[in-house]
């Protein structure tokens, strides 16, 4: 069974000004696709802290999914800090998602969350608001099976 | 009411021996989507004079626009004196425009063009011919007002 | 009639471990697009490798189409190794090819290949299996022959 972490990235749900109801709601999406889900944070949208992060949580899960921070108001910086510490871009998954969101709404496009790998990890960036971070994920989550595989030297020819 | 910036970037519209069409058709575009524009101008195909000017305009207005140069030809550099320019990239923006482009033809696929925040300020740059500058322009122009309502703090929410 | 290389990039294919069935299916596939294929050769999954063929490719050819190492497996570093070698990059051209390789599989989203120029040279990532590359291939060859005259100075207006 793959490890997960999940770090939700906002200011007010680390501040306790609302509460984190994203986070939970991707925890349980990806215990339902088979992940064991053994970290989960909430981190201010401080660039050098989700980085830090980010590279701890790389070095005990195989998937580190984040919910957060990815819109385009000032303090948006998850895909910034996550394009920092990944090794290699998927352009791909975060095009998929966009694309499976502009079907409910045309919003999606402002969706800025990217992912990567570092090491045999692989990091994702979704949405902050829980029907947004959910659909995103369900709309890729077959793909990161398979990436998590061919991580594992799993060719699949 | 937002204010706005159109520059177009064409070494021969600059030098005179072309009409600038693109320029007046893109600011006649912005101010009915309700923006006041408040800065014309006409740029020569050269990086460092873009992002000079880019600078300067994303001090006094809001939304700066360009038309031409994001094609592949060798003296096409709008995109990348742009990303030089920009803090956060939004590059669903873009994608929307060439698969709402490629509806029509399918070279909306070599627009290089690329989207991107500045302070409180939006950089988005059009094809240079003046039919795919306005239709690229209203394929994003309810997107880009929510942007600048994001970026002034407004979240919907 | 513009010339092309194509590079087969592959560990198991360089140490002969596997025959290199992709490079030929491409080239003859460039072939029937009218082009003249005066190179072909297969490298490993180096970067260093990669980078240096391009480059000398396109002091000797207008085209340079490489085939794999575009996944998500740890040797895959084709996407990197562009680039690093390119000047410009054409976003809609990768976007295109995931895009209608999504309509066979949704595994064409993890393809990171990607294409850009140097000089006036075009350089496009495909897949490493045949299907794939040639049908990648297939999907954009009319651009490709359209950013070439464009590089050429025929702005087609």
């Amino acid at each position: 069974m793959k490890t997960a972490s999940v770090l939700t990235i906002s200011d007010s749900a680390f501040q306790g000004s609302r509460e984190d109801l994203s986070g939970p709601a991707v925890a349980q999406r990806l215990k339902a696709a088979g992940f064991k889900v053994v970290h989960s944070s909430i981190l201010p949208d401080e660039l050098d802290q989700i980085q830090a992060r980010i590279i701890e949580c790389a070095e005990i899960t195989r998937m580190i999914v984040t919910t957060g921070g990815t819109g385009v108001a000032a303090r948006d910086v998850t895909p910034e800090a996550t394009k920092g510490v990944i090794e290699r871009q998927i352009e791909g998954i975060p095009e998929r998602m966009r694309s499976e969101g502009s079907k409910k709404t045309p919003l999606a496009a402002l969706s800025r969350g990217i992912c990567g790998i570092r090491g045999k990890s692989l990091i994702l960036n979704l949405p902050g608001n829980p029907a947004g971070a959910t659909e995103s994920l369900d709309s890729v989550s077959s793909l990161l099976a398979h990436v998590l595989d061919l991580l594992d030297g799993k060719t699949g020819h």
